[in-house]
């Protein structure tokens, strides 16, 4: 006779991030997560993206931040649902405060919700909020050994967007070292180069989003 | 009749913070705490500043960061005393990690201390180093609004270094509207512009310390 015992103590906000990816399922949502130093774009890069989506398409944004609907009233601009998470001195998003934000929303009107966590590298990693996946956005201005220092981070997010591209000239920012430093943490992590002032690099980003949602959706 | 009631009560760190601040007094040390997102420039600063003061400057520095000790490595090329403290996965140098890694140092053969903070905008604002001074630094790549989206550590820091000043060209930064949105959070705030790959500001960064410190050593 065999007995199995799976026994998993979950946190409290595993638990709720379980709910949250049980709901993205039945409503069909795909849902991802930015993750980033202060500064590094994730703002720009879903305004870019806003702006590059057709009308019609059912998107929708969660920003989250300590202080200031800034982040907001930028990406409402494109005329999406945009909410802003304001976590007072919380340093990243948790899944109560997404549960709370999508509580007058219909998730049935929604297709891809993009979830911009507060500007943090390492404490948001810990926070599951029921996304498909986590992406980390690296700007070439921080420096290559960034997927070294904050490891955890890169090992998690299926997706490294390296970003301000149009600045390399200017900085000491070995772009092929970077890349394979994500990789060693990751090996084989997808990487999309981008720019957010100039526009480049985000046919390759809305591409990933396309391909990986039908995948979500086949799941 | 009147009753003085006076009950703190200390954290754990405070604890071990207030212990280390007597000891800076007791042995005469100055200790800064400095304090970014990661890729900021900390350790670049800490790069020139070291080149910058004489091969006889009694200085040290403990530099912090989750994984790697490159930065260590990095500092030590100055000559002076220099030790990386990893945290692991924790996001922040606390006051235990820095009495752990004074433990065989002698404080009577150092002036000035620096201390490298993990890159985190957030959570070092809340742990007490026995510091004399909390120092944030801003680069011009991460935007003029991070003092209004990150105010507390604006709030507490004496002092703000605005970094990579050599890349203003090339970047959408207000820097006017960026010291004034630090003095907004933070009346009156010093700042210091400076850059640390061709070298800006660097004299108004060591007058500072040294204005600092005397005053620190007159308490």
């Amino acid at each position: 006779m065999r007995v199995d015992v799976e026994e998993k103590v979950l946190s409290e906000n595993d638990k709720l991030a379980l709910g949250l990816r049980e709901r993205y399922r039945e409503h069909k949502v795909f849902c991802v997560n930015l993750i980033s130093s202060p500064g590094s774009g994730k703002t720009a890069l879903l305004e870019r993206t806003l702006e590059a989506l057709p009308k019609t398409a059912r998107v929708a944004v969660l920003t989250g931040d300590l202080q200031t609907e800034n982040d907001a009233r930028r990406l409402a601009k494109a005329g999406f649902p945009v909410k802003q998470i304001t976590t007072g001195g919380t340093c990243h998003l948790d899944a109560s405060m997404i549960i709370k934000a999508l509580a007058d929303w219909d998730l049935d009107a929604i297709d891809i919700l993009f979830v911009e966590n507060v500007g943090n590298l390492v404490c948001p990693t810990s926070y599951d909020l029921g996304e498909h996946a986590k992406i980390v956005l690296l700007s070439v201005t921080e420096g290559e050994d960034k997927p070294l220092k904050y490891p955890a981070i890169f090992a998690i997010s299926e997706l490294c967007i390296i970003n301000k591209i149009d600045l390399l000239p200017y900085v000491p920012f070995d772009l092929v070292q970077a890349i394979a430093n994500a990789r060693q943490v990751h090996p084989g992590m997808e990487v999309v180069e981008t720019c957010c002032t100039k526009v480049q690099g985000l046919d390759a980003w809305l591409a990933w989003i396309e391909r990986r949602r039908k995948q979500a959706m086949q799941d």
